[in-house]
């Protein structure tokens, strides 16, 4: 039975509200549960400097946390003079993310970041960043297909993403934080609207598991990613 | 004429919602109009190092934007290594203005912390930030006092704070960005509820000012800060 | 009665002797009784980054102590990384004060930037670096228009500053250390040469202050600034 | 056909040399093909801060490259001051691999360091260093037992890692450079002696990947892992 | 001929005057001809943390240069966040100087720092430090002694420090900046009252050096110091 | 009698094996007994920012040690944040050693870096790291040359480097770890191969030394200096 009463195969209730900061090209409040990320893109005139020259946008992440999204306050990065590891595998990722499905060169010289931060964390934040920054990804598309800056829409599909784990010895999807503290293999998959991989992260947290159990989870994966994906396409209307 | 129409002696819309973040011990997300700070209180069941075995506790603040609060996104100050002069300036400022109507000794040796995360800007960030900090604190103090950590309730007062300028001429109360970007003279005043002073800082930005600038400019601070103090009251209920 | 023995209005003895540094273009040890500040004014032919092609200049400040001008040793800040935020508030404010009283298209495109580093810390040396600060200024200016850098002689007026607070209940000009560790309000006021106001920073440190005692350590302020202006254009002969 | 003429399912040369830093409890200069690092194994006393007084010990790796380990030299990470994204990730997954197969309580209370430092880099970097780190790490609990500083010996099976890609469309075991630099898919896996999965990592470079892909290059993996173990077997003798 | 006219073994007027800071146990303003350093001696009472528990003390220096002691402003070190290679050499050397005539033991578990600020820099900055740095020790140490906080004076030796140089083809004696920045071979020696080495220091800076031009420079500084130190005597009379 | 039998004048036995990086312009490993380091030349197309445009090119170096080439663990300096005093003191000391012997102008503008790291250290690093650095630099120039990037061969003479030391009252040569930790006196001395002087950095340890010891000290590494160039030169071939 899981903390939750949720079955093995639910998510979260999950929304997706966009258009929540004034100044953003595109933003979205994501909320899985009590995981809520604010997700904003930016968009910027050039390309980073290391791909100037060359025909082709960017798309970039950065992720944070405010200090009091946990259950103890935890010490803002500015203060400690660098983003942790584990803030930076997370944005890279993000960042993976979306760019797998965005047309780059349709971009023209341009750079797009997608800025998610954790209003409150209750396990999945990366996850929940990942599906609700797709969202600000689209709009800030629109609003500069809808001004002509761009003659081709960038973004080739959908993209959304989730964990799952094996809690108390059963695979189950989308883990609160009650549960990820605990669960002894931990996954996050990444996919498009279309069913391919993009990312795939398994990981044992105290226990190794079996290319059967990868499959389990691999399946519960598809299923709330198709689900999440649906939730994408109703708030995009 | 003032861009948003309103009086010179006239508050944007004050919003104070509290309980808006589940893990805090104090939480309040104020608007002044289209400027949107989130603050939560902190308890930590020790002083800093360097208050320890004074009987004593401490309240302080850290002050943050978010990348896209502003009009064209800021650099996350967690990626250039530390907060800068001006994130400081106004973090000490919003403690200072808390620490003057708490009765340390009352707090025993904890600390308060108070984040003040700017969600969205426009104008007034810091004053906005005090003014519902004081909500978060006093929540905070509640929870503390409701659980018996602390016998005696260890806020004096109540603590507001409104911004002042003048604009084209005119002496006008809590500028948004339009009027503050221009400004000739900007000013910031904290008082506490019983109306006394905490901080006065005012600048001259383009013009020196007078005595009798600044005799008017805090004749509008007091109006403003009567009307946010009220606002206060009806909030905490 | 004040430790110094001096009357509430007093000053302690303030004396400006320029050309101290054999290679800055101005230079002025400043004393306010044992508060020693050595300011440099640096010329630079070309302005900060953002500010270029914009046909004006800038005047900038850096404020340091040396380790072993306070009573016992304070770590050097090239040490610990990073100017804590007293030294940016410091030197935003020598900055500003500075700016106001100078026509920045007068400069042209150049940077001029006042370091003041103390040598000796005894209360006050904020007030004190702004008032040599100036002379420094001074000399740099007249330095470029000697050599026919500049057509106008950039600086408007004098600037000057000193701070007041109230000790031991009343009212007192010019605050040494001793009387600044304990005094309930502490203000810095930055006038012109022609009594306008520049900056005016009031701060509650133990107990909160009314509007009349406001009026009290202004009237102080402006006396005392007038002396130290009076003082200012002895030096420049 | 693959630049190294190897075939889909072939490993490059793997050596795995012991003892080869004089002063490390453990040490292994692991070689990949053209890819070279050199592990060593370093105990201490005490474990991490956050973890005494628990009766547990602690694994844990750093990872870095030398400047001249690439095909173009590349700054080193003590001059620009922080370790990268990249470097943080690297080092997070070889101490949770190696964790994964450690009793941490049979360590007792102290700590093993894993420095993995790539002498030359042609690919597979992090493989090569988790299958070498290994090696040191069994090494150092020898060396522990020897000296009888523990009873129990700490490692409960061996692990070893190989990346995997889509080359030209073809999935291929153990990439180098320059199938690496060009894969649309790359993958890294981890595994135990005993077949059993540590972490697996997939990511879309160019092009996104079906279910039956990642099938396929689990296949190659467990293939290379299986020789992987039987090198580290006869290394250990 | 040089360029101040000096013969070849003469040093610049030297002075050294005491009693400089208000605060510190010991200080000495040191003047090599327009190379002005002001040392500070400043007491703690606890080693650094690494000799805790020895029963011995420690004497360690900082140096630093105010930014414009210089021809040209010099970039504040606290602004670009650690001090430069070159400061952290100076200040090794001045340490390891007065260390090697300090009797550690004697001086109990307690830290003396020498702070040397360079107020004017003419060349010669870190020889000038170490002679007046000698004096502020030999203050601090008297100021120690007088209070009965040690037994026994912990001075051994005076020693001071000068430059040498080959200026044009020829061996000449404290170098000022218009020599230094030519010279074809730079030289510090430091040596004690009693004519013993501490230091030596040579450098080709443009063109190797002789074994008989490092003797010709060696008698140039035994010269030099026994007149430093002879102005030592006087100093503390 | 020395720890390692050898005799006062005796190296320790010294190899310098080419070509042992596959992507660098030039590189040696070079052991001095227990000593290794690996040096590395590269070559970059341009020079450092403050030489543009001056015709010339230049010589640099960086040094670091593995964590576990020293006995005990030592942290790493990425971690810290930034390299210490002593590695950027003994980076300067190589990079001036190799630009005695390089004839600048005929590089063009152009920047080798010779990379110094330590795989595992017993005394005498800096000194083993400038005499291995020269053939790879030697290698790299031999490169530029035989594709006529130049047209001079720009290495004038060879440079190498040896310490001395006063150990037990007898002067040696070549200390290894276990006589460097007790030696009284330690000097570097880095001479050309035609026996001019380049670098002379004698440090009392313990003792302060005489005109007479310096002179045994130079006798000594003229002898060892003389051996490590004929031990170059046979590298070379």
């Amino acid at each position: 039975m899981r903390p939750s009463k949720r079955a093995a195969q639910d998510l979260r209730p999950v929304t997706l509200e966009r258009n929540v900061a004034r100044y953003a090209e595109g933003s979205c409040l994501v909320k899985f549960g009590g995981t809520h990320v604010l997700c904003t893109a930016s968009l910027e005139d050039k390309p980073p400097p290391w791909l100037r020259g060359q025909g082709r946008g960017w798309v970039t992440a950065e992720y944070a946390m405010l200090p009091r999204a946990t259950h103890t306050r935890t010490r803002r990065e500015s203060m400690s003079g660098k983003p942790s590891g584990r803030t930076q595998e997370i944005q890279r990722l993000i960042g993976r993310s979306l760019r797998a499905v965005t047309n780059l060169p349709a971009l023209g010289e341009r750079q797009i970041t997608l800025d998610c931060d954790v209003l409150q964390a209750d396990g999945g934040t990366r996850t929940a960043a990942i599906t609700g920054a797709w969202v600000a990804l689209h709009d800030c598309c629109k609003w500069m297909h809808g001004r002509s800056i761009i003659k081709e829409f960038p973004l080739r599909e959908h993209v959304a993403a989730v964990s799952c784990g094996i809690y108390q010895g059963e695979a189950v999807l989308d883990l609160d934080y009650e549960e990820d503290s605990v669960a002894q293999t931990d996954a996050n998959f990444v996919m498009t609207g279309g069913g391919a991989l993009v990312e795939v992260q398994a990981s044992a947290e105290g226990a190794v598991f079996s290319e059967d159990e990868l499959s389990v989870l691999l399946a519960l994966a598809k299923g709330g990613i198709a689900q999440l994906v649906n939730i994408q396409k109703l708030a995009i209307g």
